[in-house]
């Protein structure tokens, strides 16, 4: 686990070089450099692992993903939306570069993500296969994914709800959390060889998506800003729409339970240590086992 | 070049539908579809059709660089960046949808392009050219031009010069305005098949480029608001870097005629009426001849 992850710090470092225009950047450097668990990436690796393939091809596929996550968290962060101060325990991006800057800092890893996987993937998978990866990245970094998600979230947050809270949040976090565990899991499935396996591959993402969600709707109830990192209890104060508010702790604590058991098919099926390690945390987290 | 346009818009109203959660479709729609004279898809098409590909092929590519133009426009617009109320006559996307909305309509349009670009052309063109067009995208969209000019653009306005004015200027140019007509132009020869005539009509697309930013300026220095649609006169006022503050508006005339001269080869060389049509509306309002 601790490898992969210094695997795709090392990778994240040599992939964005600071060159003339210096302060776009180092804009996009800072967020997509702070110290983070790098769940996603990790997983896309741990996929390709699993099912035979070769990590060294998936490194560039597995950092677009990761771009695309930091990317979502800058703009998210921005006082137009989340309004929000501080990220992984350190100033957010347009605290630091300007809100200028984080906005174009956002629009370039949403753009040189795919530009990665393209030219660094090139001449070692099939063209096929690689328009099949950023295709991936297409669909559900746009508005037909993530960013479905995120409208759905801003408006639910003005108590606009055109559907009800259930399906509403639901909708949302389908879209968005899971959104950017489905893409590298599929992504992972893609570069391994294995299309046969995506569909069942995607079950599990979208899972385990809602429970990693359900997860951060009860941390942000439970924890402080110094084991987050982030602003605590905004959701709460704010009346924000979340499973917790929605159903209340001990209900919410049910769903992810429930959901993260599934979640454990994959380890017994393809005796994954890495998964193993990813559920085991949250779940002793939340549920204490 | 009227039934160009007629296409473009056509398809483009095609490629947006408006589904849940509509705001966002809307948002993207809503600046799309201010009437525009769509140059960047015209000039992709008829770089096709010069050099014998086929239009309905080139489509989707042709509509993805113009949701491009706009998620630019739309970008550039926020208040954290030009501040600017007005957009082809019209209020800007996030005086209508809001900033939060405006945000992440640009997104969805930058990440919607290249899906665009793959769904429709696959099967229609070779993989390796679709990703090769995918390619061209994300180099010209991303910080390494189209965000890098941008950048520099804001810099500069802060006073902020890491290079002399006349390097500073022209930097900005070739990555903003030019890069915009480079994407199309290359995409298009990349289309015909014609890989072998991308860097001969690349240094048109330069030149071409830059001409039309120096239009763009003599005309905000000498038009109104009715004819152009958006905030006049502000380059001047705010004191911007232009080539009328650098040159003066006698020589920034002179290097226009200069630029838009080398530009007629095109039309000589492929007889294309609808460059002909481009180049002479130009120097008309610019050299009145």
């Amino acid at each position: 686990m601790n490898s992969l992850i210094e695997l795709v710090n090392k990778k994240l470092d040599e992939y964005v070089q600071i060159i003339y225009p210096e302060e776009i950047f180092k804009s996009m450097k800072y967020t997509l450099m702070l110290p983070g668990k790098r769940l996603r990436p990790v997983m896309c690796l741990e996929i390709v692992r699993m099912l035979g393939g070769d990590i060294e091809v998936a490194l560039p596929t597995a950092c677009a993903i990761e771009m695309l996550h930091v990317q979502s968290l800058i703009h998210d962060d921005l006082p137009c939306m989340d309004n929000d101060d501080f990220r992984r325990g350190k100033p957010s991006n347009h605290k630091v570069f300007g809100e200028a800057n984080a906005v174009l800092a956002g629009d370039a890893l949403l753009t040189f993500a795919p530009q990665l996987i393209i030219e660094k993937t090139k001449g070692k998978l099939p063209d096929e296969i690689i328009l099949k990866l950023v295709h991936e990245y297409t669909k559900f970094a746009g508005a037909y994914a993530l960013i479905a998600g995120q409208v759905v979230d801003i408006e639910s947050e003005c108590g606009k709800l055109v559907r009800s809270a259930e399906e509403t949040l639901d909708f949302i976090h389908m879209n968005k959390t899971a959104a950017l565990f489905r893409l590298p899991i599929r992504c992972g499935a893609i570069i391994a060889g294995k299309i046969d396996l995506v569909e069942e591959l995607d079950e599990f993402a979208k899972k385990f998506g809602l429970a990693f969600q359900i997860y951060d709707d009860i941390m942000d109830e439970i924890s402080t800003f110094e084991e987050l990192g982030k602003t605590i209890g905004k959701d709460k104060n704010s009346g924000k729409l979340t499973y917790v508010s929605l159903y209340g702790l001990e209900e919410a604590k049910n769903k992810f339970g429930l959901l993260i058991n599934d979640c454990y098919d994959i380890v017994n099926k393809y005796h994954s240590n890495v998964f193993k390690n990813i559920l085991d945390k949250l779940r002793e987290r939340i549920l204490g086992v």
